[in-house]
């Protein structure tokens, strides 16, 4: 973590799971230093004692305090935090200085009303909704590359938009048709204390929750409505899942007109052909998220039912690097013109 | 294991998990007495060898040979193996002897084109398809009450026709809008060895699989069907969960004009309200597999969307119990007028 | 949970898991009607909200308040609490009206100096230390039909000493040579929230803890003291394993002279052998936790290593049930004379 | 894959867990191309099929037939098949071209006697034996610097004999204490079909196996025994966790004479204060599987009984790297004077 040449960042929030990968996925950049991690709960710890995984491999200690001062130090900060809290950070004089990419919801949602009625929150720096940024690298690199603040997007939200994406903005489907049920790894429930995720409440247990009022719905619709360039309003259900990493999303829309596999099977090579992230499977394979663990990677496949005319969309993503992490990450390549995969370029795991 | 008055049943297919947990169960039943355990693989072996909770409980060795001998010592068969099994055992002769409970597909579907289309399969005994009695028995009991064959159903089918079943009846969703995404535990593929159900191929694993085509797509089709009295044609999309037990089904319907929480409740409860083993859960409290674990209940609740004037409705069963086993067994206490609950009223162990 | 003729109890403790597996097994009780849930943290909640398996099944609400004035209700109270509580309340007026069993730590170690230190708490009533029986009833049942207080010994502790007491009272072990490596599933962690009980901290991970210093240590240097009849002192080094129940002890001890596999088996059929709960297995088959789970067993076997000149002994429990609840119940038979196995007489749950 | 100054390595039974990580970790080495994957299995099938991680990474098919053949293609062949292959295979003119690193046991043990005894197997090429040198790094690192045949260790035997090496080495424990206790997540049974290994027979369960009499039990004898410079016997006992990677082993000793823990700590410190993958954890922090996870890192602490005068070592590693691949690789690194952390350097992933 030296180096004269190298982007300086700094992580807020880091000693949540996202933080934690972010860490994980930064060691292996080839231009990044990270100067600070910084920590609400464990200010001045050894970040090695919070996650024994960086032990005599990250020698720095926790730091609190005021993140504007520490901004200084640094050219980008990820902030791994829940919502409202980027929002209270950000003004000009702390973007003159340093780039943001933010992990909350705080920068996802343009329409400031249906923020506050999802998030339950004041929006604390209105002022800079406009400018920023949403993240989903395949769908806005172009914009992302200027950007000064990066709303990273969530989780379910990454791998629902990336599987309709292509169907709205090419017009096959019903847009009023659209149901997603996504199903995630506990790690997306976060690191806090709570009974509910507890090991033995979690094992040998599915529930869904959120049901029709998950906070990613209005995430999903908006990015989906650009696309459509009409107002799309989805069906959202969340699942708990005993596993630690890894979303899956099952779609279903409904066909405008007669499509074959290869009709559709084009439409996503259009748009994703040459996206080194994004794997479309070949046909009669199916997204699984072992397949993707540890990796940046978005497996997508999909079935025709010719018996509804119906269209089932699977995509799977790691909840923790292209849901999180691996795409803060992606996106400050873009932003800082490095390479795209470079530090997230890893092979998934298996098993 | 014995009495002179009791019920004398054997068990085909025994040493699967659904034959494992049919003993497990009948163990606590007053009023039947396992006559013997019949195994293609493990003939001669002690049946506490091939399941080691059963030592110092059940003495029995595993039998093998004629059914149609073994069928002279019982009043009732279970067959608890792959389809094509019962219906080529099934008889006059036998039947005048003996009940069956067939836990395979066999006799759930009374068009037997369908069920050749969907199992591959020639039936063996289509003269006997129309008096099986499918054996839900929420929805057929009296039917049940006289039947020589009960079709045991489908642990996927039972979790979803009995979830949608009310709403069909009372025409109060659009029955070509019914899609049902399901989420099964590992007990479900079955005791065979194969690849895919080795433990780390489906640890920290969730895959989709049999999408638009899974076998219990007809079934649930046929039976809601009837409920409608109109042809019903859905998307039934099951998923494969890192867990032992337990089926999770999250059913999308679209609602005929607006209804409230209250006026759906009261349709389920219409229908529901006095069944044993249907809970229908507080409003905002959703089922869990874990708090059926075990047992022969079925949760179910559901939520209304506003937005979409779709309805969710949740369910949740033990698929080796309410999904197979239990109901079989709760098919027996009918026939034979025993206690509905007698040996499958078991408080779901938790956690 | 009615009924005049009943034993009436009531359970403090009652929301935690090994108060939860109380309920669950006293529910099958002919013989006992639970009449006060007691709880510090969900005081005027209803029990199947805390605990959902017990939705239409018990309809109490949970109480808070003064037990000794709760205690006028009952004929025997369970405290399923952590140390300190139970030693609180007892006083020879309460024992005048109830009996107890107390599942926590309390009362199991005579010697009020060896407590302290292990326990680092002040004894609150040592003067009941003396009259209080160790609860472990293969061993003491005829102590425990008198006792006014049971101690009910600890899930390692009951794996342990059970699989270790015929080799210390035959004498045909060293015993400065016992060694115990115990590995438990998380419930035995108890339902309190913590970082390290986290779904994502205990999945696809093992670790020992309290090594050397564990609290079940000086427990089962006591038991097997008595014995042995002379001072025993043991490493016993526990592990966190990822599933929610059992608990496989594997004990190490060296032979005093040579022994063959059937001489030992003697020796444990000479102590065992008419026991219900205790099973020793067939020569060359080990105990798995999954073969107990759910019910009161104990299954037990061992192996001799020639070459060392040692033994290897398994036992597998699972820890809510023998090591918890289930033993709490056997203990509350044997003092109000119930059939032993009442409630409690469970088939193991597979898989 | 490609390059011409590149080393070019063949890996015979690439689509084991162990072949399969070894794919994964070569992928990261700069100065190897993987010429060919040999699979029995497999043999014209994508290798991305097989594993659909590699999907859009590896583009090769799965190659059978003649090895001697296709060894004239590379420098390297790893096998990373089951015992007595390997030992098949070499020969003078094969060993003229090609290097190996056996991943099975055909070469780690010195005495033919004793391979045959505990493995079953008549050695097919005994004439190598002697020259072949057992691939523990730490240990062996010169001696592998110019062997033709590296005898990569066994999982179990990596974690065990690294563990107490220093210790047999300065002679401060007793040698004829040693019971090691280990416990291995479900990968180190290997993707072979089997009921045993059966999602549901793993899940939820712990047993010991291959008690007195596991093969990894002499490897580690005789390697303990050249540190102690005289013959070692010892009591290992293995166990079968539900987790996919990990193996932590729980290793007991007595000690010769007092020792505290900081004489002990500038023990381990002699032999391991300057291995790169070698962490000593720092006082009171114990190795936990899931801070190694995916890594080549051996984690290893351990703590003093005072009231015994025995020391409790434990230690973790990833079965499948540190345990197969990843000192396979590192072998290879040390044979071919690359950076010994080359492609193996990876941050443990959590959670």
């Amino acid at each position: 973590m030296e180096g004269d040449e190298m982007l300086k960042v700094g992580i807020v929030g880091s000693t949540g799971y996202a933080g934690e990968e972010l860490v994980r996925m930064l060691l292996n950049h080839k231009e990044v230093e990270i100067k600070w991690l910084y920590s609400q709960s464990y200010v001045g710890e050894k970040y090695s004692k919070v996650f024994g995984n960086f032990f005599k491999i990250v020698d720095s200690t926790c730091v609190g305090g005021d993140v504007d001062e520490l901004s200084k130090e640094v050219d980008l900060i990820f902030t791994a935090t829940p919502q409202g809290y980027c929002s209270g950070i950000v003004n000009e004089k702390l973007l003159d200085r340093v780039k943001i990419v933010d992990l909350s919801a705080d920068f996802r949602i343009k329409n400031i009303d249906v923020y506050k009625e999802w998030y339950k929150l004041d929006h604390k720096s209105p002022e800079f909704i406009a400018e920023a940024v949403y993240g989903l690298c395949e769908i806005n690199r172009d914009k992302i590359k200027d950007a000064r603040i990066v709303a990273n997007p969530g989780c379910y939200t990454t791998a629902s938009i990336l599987a309709l994406y292509p169907l709205v903005k090419e017009k096959i489907i019903d847009v009023n048709s659209i149901i997603i049920d996504a199903k995630s790894g506990t790690t997306g429930a976060g690191r806090g204390t709570s009974l509910a995720n507890l090991y033995c409440e979690v094992n040998e247990n599915i529930k869904a929750y959120g049901i029709t009022n998950h906070r990613h719905t209005p995430e999903i619709e908006e990015q989906l409505s650009y696309g459509a360039n009409e107002n799309i309003i989805i069906n959202f259900t969340p699942h708990l899942i005993p596993m630690n990493r890894g979303i899956l999303a099952t779609s279903y829309v409904n066909l405008n007109g007669e499509k074959t596999y290869q009709d559709i099977k084009s439409i996503y090579e259009k748009y994703y052909g040459d996206e080194y992230f994004i794997r479309l499977l070949d046909e009669g394979v199916y997204p699984e998220t072992k397949w993707i663990q540890g990796s940046n990677y978005v497996d997508i496949n999909f079935k025709v039912d010719e018996r509804t005319n119906r269209l089932v969309v699977i995509s799977a993503i790691d909840n923790l690097v292209k849901g999180a992490a691996g795409q803060a990450i992606q996106n400050m390549n873009i932003m800082f013109g490095f390479k795209e995969s470079e530090a997230i370029f890893q092979v998934p795991m298996f098993p």
